[in-house]
């Protein structure tokens, strides 16, 4: 999808500011920023982050061209200098992340931006559109998959997906979290992902019988053959055909009758009826697979209701994220570098819960040297030391909950990407994110891997970020106070 | 977005099935297939067809390469035939659609597709996909543009779209709907749509005052000075400033303050606040535009309680039509040719709803002549005569809700887009879609357009459409028999 650059997919007060700072000479002021979410969609108990990618790829390939800077002229930019200092940007940032398909939580920073200000911030509504859909999708894939205990989830949403880049993105992800497949044969062709289908209640229909439908089908596809058995009646019909076909010609040629798909009806009775019937007719290696409608909840049910099902084709609930379609990333100015001091910047919310974790910082996650089980993830300043013994750890809004661990190891989250515009990160397959994204979540406990009512997972500030924050929150108070 | 193509983009049983078709010589049957939803998002009265510029560059530009041959061989396409035949295939279709920007509703076909089976039947995801987030998102943006009652709404959604290509469509669609811009630059650039912004909660962090920090922007933006007021304290803070900075800097220079914005606490409260500050200034002319987690029913509320807000710059909830975020269009197969004879087909499901209009149809508004408003929509065959002075009206699923009208007149909904191939339509631009638009919307009842509860809008059949239909269904039932 990256064919075309995307330097002015940004909110167009990015560039009414990044003028103000050029106009008043403020271009090389270095900011930080950190990219966040306050809240974890469907209240599941963990995100994983994805679309790195894709930031790394915009960021590459950035450079506004003469037509760009012309628009902009037009659209009411007057500043003929700061239109010619676009032309000639070329971005040198420096820019950390956490790795794609890595386990993070809300308030922690998956992405730190530092750079020249109109640089930094004239990429912001890039970096978020890039990574809050690729972490929302991997996420809600990662919720079905749990769902489903074991059992294949392939991704069928493409028709339903907002948008063609969704449609291929939103395949990329399903896989990253652990479907086994997508539908979608262009996400296949460009990913690397393996893809399948069947057919569809049409070819059954444009038929004269059922019966000829499937053995025309059977006939070409033998080596795959997985057959729509709810066309007319599944149990009388549908079932019965299928069988039929596998018996006089899958089965007396060498093959078998891979799978029957369900699309309709009551897919726990159905499943035990048609599993009954394949194995009275000898066909134990032929599998179940079912779509209509999917999503974690009825997947959970029907297993729950022993339904005989090896495989779930799931769509428009996974690729659009549809019970909460939104992650809310935000792109939060975090510190502005002063006389070659870094100055902490907060933003203070009536909402606790609201308020930015100010400065530079290092984001760790704590291991239990026994289990190898991530324990509570602990965000520091950059230039701290973290104990490696002994542990304080409390929660920053119920500061007497605490505890000390001991017997525990640390690893630092984000890694270095870009170091002054130059990448120096090795970008990762699809087969070695997804990897990455299984052990990622082979280190999480499960009760926090649960889809109702998670275990809270906490992510606690170290106490000198804590003291920190509260010394710039009486601050903010105070220039309130001074302003108003 | 389109410099790509897209021919992979389909469910890979589009694929298997085709291969099927090849193999069996059936290539050349012609079947027709109708697009259309069942539903309309969030109970909304109406839908807004959208998305036919992206199914027609489609089509123009569908062609398959080697190396997607190659891909589908590699994927288990063994056939080579059919492999050479898809690489040498050209799309020659008819294609007939309602204009972008018609008001349509559920069950009535907003595209008729005609042709060779495979051809016809390859576009199917790629003809949804293209049409259910344009319709789902302008349908989305239309019932928030009503809300506002006359006010203006501006599309600030980019950063939270599903992807790149939902951010760009997104913003088209919003303006098509009666937004009056976006945020979104890119989308301004590529289809000429008015585009603006503010300043955001960091800029005025990233100086030593809010007052300093509004006065340097004023300075550099005097034309369109819109200040954001609410980083410290709106009233005791951001207000004064913003009224202090525009009659220190912006009147004497000829200018004024264009608008303030609010983007958090009680925007209903603030704004009459802000308003009651900026008359008591003299700054009658300077407006209050408000953003924060808005969505139809937060400006409708917001409206009813006074609040004196002149715009609203709508983000997460517009973009990914988050509170209902699939439109659930269908591809659906209503007839074939044989013996150059069309042969209706029909979809039987359990679900009376879920029941296909079978047949090559015609879809026509039903206008009364004295109000020019629309009555009804009425489907009839393709070759069927419909009365012009006189209409025999019925609920096909409650029959005996009848009425027959006169006094009306008949416009024929689709038109045809592709001959044979050869596009035969001129594509309107943005303005004229938004424009046209708005004279369908003009057409219904406002009773139709509430948002909760609208008046149900009747899509009839002809009595020939419904006795064809119900004689299918009929014959479906001794079909289901017999293979049972």
């Amino acid at each position: 999808m990256n064919n075309k650059n995307f330097e002015l997919l940004a909110d167009y007060y990015e560039f009414t500011m990044a003028q103000t700072f050029y106009h008043n000479n403020q271009q090389d002021n270095i900011v930080y920023y950190d990219v966040f979410t306050r809240s974890h969609p469907d209240n599941n108990g963990y995100l994983i982050f994805n679309g790195l990618e894709r930031v790394i790829k915009n960021i590459l390939d950035f450079k506004f061209e003469k037509e760009h800077i012309d628009f902009l002229r037009k659209s009411g930019l007057k500043d003929e200098g700061f239109l010619q200092y676009l032309l000639d940007m070329k971005l040198e940032l420096d820019i950390w992340a956490v790795p794609e398909g890595s386990v993070v939580f809300k308030n922690e920073p998956f992405l730190t931006i530092r750079g020249p200000i109109i640089q930094a911030q004239i990429i912001e509504t890039l970096v978020l559109l890039s990574v809050n859909y690729s972490t929302l999708v991997t996420t809600k894939a990662s919720r079905i998959v749990n769902a489903a205990q074991g059992k294949a989830i392939m991704e069928f949403g493409a028709r339903r997906a907002q948008g063609y880049d969704a449609s291929l993105e939103g395949a990329r992800c399903a896989v990253i979290a652990g479907c086994i497949g997508t539908s979608n044969t262009l996400a296949g062709f460009e990913f690397d992902l393996p893809v399948s289908g069947t057919i569809a209640h049409s070819y059954v229909q444009m038929h004269d019988t059922e019966y000829e439908a499937f053995m025309n089908y059977a006939k070409v596809n033998p080596e795959n053959c997985v057959l729509l058995v709810d066309t007319y009646n599944t149990l009388k019909s549908g079932m019965p055909n299928a069988i039929k076909v596998a018996k006089e010609y899958l089965i007396p040629n060498g093959y078998q009758l891979k799978a029957i798909r369900l699309d309709s009806g009551d897919l726990a009775y159905l499943s035990k009826k048609c599993r009954q019937m394949l194995d009275e007719a000898g066909l134990f290696d032929t599998l179940i697979t079912a779509s209509n409608s999917l999503n974690e909840y009825v997947i959970s049910d029907l297993l729950n209701q022993d339904a005989k099902i090896d495989s779930f084709g799931v769509g428009e609930n996974l690729i659009t994220a549809k019970s909460d379609a939104v992650l809310g990333g935000v792109y939060k100015m975090v510190a502005i570098e002063k006389n070659d001091q870094i100055k902490p910047l907060i933003k203070v919310s009536e909402s606790l819960e609201k308020i930015t974790n100010p400065g530079y910082k290092k984001l760790y996650r704590v291991y239990d040297k026994d289990t190898q089980k991530a324990i509570a993830d602990y965000i520091a300043l950059h230039d701290e030391d973290v104990p490696t013994d002994s542990l304080y750890l409390f929660d920053e809004l119920q500061p007497w909950k605490e505890k000390t661990v001991t017997n525990y190891y640390l690893k630092e989250l984000q890694v270095p990407i870009f170091v002054k515009g130059k990448l120096v990160y090795d970008l990762p397959n699809q087969h070695q994110i997804k990897e990455y994204c299984k052990q990622e979540l082979d280190s999480l406990w499960d009760e926090v891997k649960r889809m109702v009512n998670p275990h809270k997972y906490y992510v606690d500030l170290s106490p000198k970020l804590y003291e920190l924050k509260q010394s710039l929150i009486q601050e903010h108070k105070e220039v309130t106070k001074k302003e108003s």
